[in-house]
């Protein structure tokens, strides 16, 4: 096996296209130069699409946690008090970066196996009427969990006064791959990155403002200057970022918001659902445990907790080393306990029955007892009937 | 012409070898595991050699904007004081960034046409002896002025007191185009990024500590978490980023630095130093007033004062769409009265001819009286003298 041919499934980075790839590697530019500003132009209009608005898109070149900060250092001001939604590890860090710049932070901790309820979420606000922002994961990475995102915004509302807090939400690994109606859910800020479901190298990370929170930007009280989105709309307006944007990685974004478009929004979510669909079907019929109930199974990344007795990071460096594809281990406490399957980007069902033979390959080799190809089947069957 | 024949004389970002190109194109890696961690130890010990330190070298996904952050909000509490040199855009830049930080910042403004006088900065320092660090530019892209480091580092000590505040130096662009012996000239912290003399598309921002300044880590109060160098400095004893990085673009930069390595580092500051001197001579051929003295004159940028009567900005697009060569303007104050000619990173002493002779095209077309051929053949002799 040819070390280039491991294939990556883990929740990101993912594989990135050869198409994308020689965009990247076209000729650097001049970033303050008319053929830059074109490109930043139409890139900002692509993702227009992508988040469903008709807002701004900044576009910072950082991993999809600089975009978190620019939402939470530009949107709260110290002393505010905000909700954050805790199901796994990046629940953890909105609230970690929001008490690093000095709000109160009310944690809602809900099972990691499930999503947060929208219902109980009026009812934590009614607790807390001061709280000026939550903050929600689309897609919990670390657990496989997608959140219901459009019912979490119509639910979010302080009974007593009426007041709506705004609704910050990190879509890094779901942007893409599932929907996200930005304006018609009223979602006021949505962040990103470019390495999941975009099929972009990491290194740029998006943060898109609706109306609200765009209003905020000149009230909040709180240290900024690389992520002060203020510089990124005033740049914007002449069609550049306020600093050196990763150019090559501009380039690349272009061509696989133009891959995304030409596939289609809509034919992209259904391919994600049915490579979801196809590995759960797959880990279900090797009698695996999946960590994730049905209600909230993400599109983009599948957690399967160990079974009983196997050594889940043994199993993982022999599924790499001898069977050629890569998956993710479980984060923080749930490290040695899970492991996670990606299945986002530039993915497609062969890709699936792939990560399965492998996964079987794997198991077999373990000791655990699998009927080789029993996964692969079940798998086969969904994708039989999706025609 | 092609349009991506187009070359790119411009202080960064700069023109990437095919072979690097090919480096950021490899197939993205896990950045949590065994491979990544090898490239990742691999760059930090070559980065170790460029900016001759035995300390710590941050690898931060960002413009070089986010690695001056991060020496400000990790090194600097709210409400000290700190003395920033302010000769042109980039010494403004710290100064804002200090500010937006909340400390109290003394700027000390120079001629724009020079640099920093080591002596005055004793002087200064006397005037203000509660300073706890010093914020200086190694090479004001904006001017095409080069500051002494080693002798303002030398002369940065309070009489008074015999103290010496930290010294933090931004070297964005001429890291690996001009010596900065970091350790032996006991600079505390240097700032740089990918897009320059480095040869890597811009998206990666480096932050090297001196022993001082990795102390000053754990006392320092303010927000920070992206570029909270304790996370950095945490993960990298994994041979990790905290966050994803760039994965593509390191890539990118183990293959530069290891031409860089190649190369030689003085062979590549003598380069860039002949790459100066070529320019310079055929500026002065041309009879156009360089804007920069003798002294201080930069080895990887040189800023030309526009003549009487010439409309830079109108020459600028002039040399760029029918001679091939994109120059950068003036920043600033400085908009509309000076072009700056890049000479880093992947260049050499063809490309200074190449770049002499579109600039006499473009001159002689706008009217200007010009012989062809002459800032050329002064840049020639200057080469053949070179041996």
């Amino acid at each position: 096996m040819f070390e280039e041919q491991v294939q990556l499934r883990i929740p990101g980075p993912t594989p990135v296209p050869p198409r994308v790839m020689r965009a990247a590697a076209k000729p650097i530019v001049n970033h303050r130069g008319a053929v830059f500003r074109e490109l930043y132009r139409e890139v900002t209009e692509q993702l227009r699409q992508i988040f469903q608005t008709s807002g701004d898109v900044a576009l910072i070149t950082g991993s999809g946690t600089a975009a978190m900060e620019a939402a939470v250092a530009n949107l709260v001001s110290p002393g505010e008090k905000v909700l954050v939604l805790c199901g796994g590890k990046f629940g953890e860090r909105w609230a970690e970066i929001a008490r690093a710049f000095g709000a109160r932070v009310v944690e809602w901790r809900y099972d990691w196996r499930q999503g947060a309820e929208p219902e109980e979420l009026a009812a934590r606000l009614a607790a807390e009427p001061d709280v000026v922002a939550v903050f929600a994961t689309h897609n919990e990475s670390s657990t496989g969990v997608m959140n219901d995102i459009r019912a979490l915004s119509a639910a979010r509302r302080v009974a007593s006064t009426g007041r709506r807090p705004l609704l910050v939400v990190d879509s890094v690994s779901a942007l893409g791959g599932a929907p996200l109606a930005m304006d018609e859910w009223e979602v006021d800020a949505v962040v990103s990155g470019s390495q999941k479901c975009l099929m972009v190298p990491p290194g740029l990370s998006l943060v898109a403002l609706g109306p609200q929170a765009a209003a905020r930007l000149e009230e909040t009280r709180n240290h900024r200057y690389y992520l002060d989105l203020r510089a990124y709309r005033k740049a914007a307006a002449k069609g550049e970022g306020p600093y050196t944007p990763a150019v090559s990685l501009v380039h690349a974004l272009q061509e696989a918001l133009s891959m995304l478009a030409e596939e289609g929004l809509e034919k992209a979510y259904a391919r994600h659902r049915l490579m979801r669909d196809m590995i759960r079907a797959g880990v279900k019929a090797l009698g695996l445990p999946l960590f994730t109930g049905e209600r909230w199974a993400s599109p983009t990344v599948t957690a399967v907790a160990g079974p009983e007795g196997l050594d889940v990071e043994a199993f993982r460096r022999l599924v790499r080393q001898q069977f050629g594809v890569e998956l993710a281990g479980g984060q923080g406490e749930l490290s040695g306990r899970i492991f996670r399957i990606g299945h986002m980007g530039y993915a497609g069902p062969l890709d699936m029955i792939s990560a399965l033979a492998a996964i079987e390959q794997g198991l077999a080799k373990m000791g655990y007892p699998v009927q080789l190809g029993s996964g692969v089947a079940a798998a086969q069957e969904v994708w039989s009937r999706w025609g």
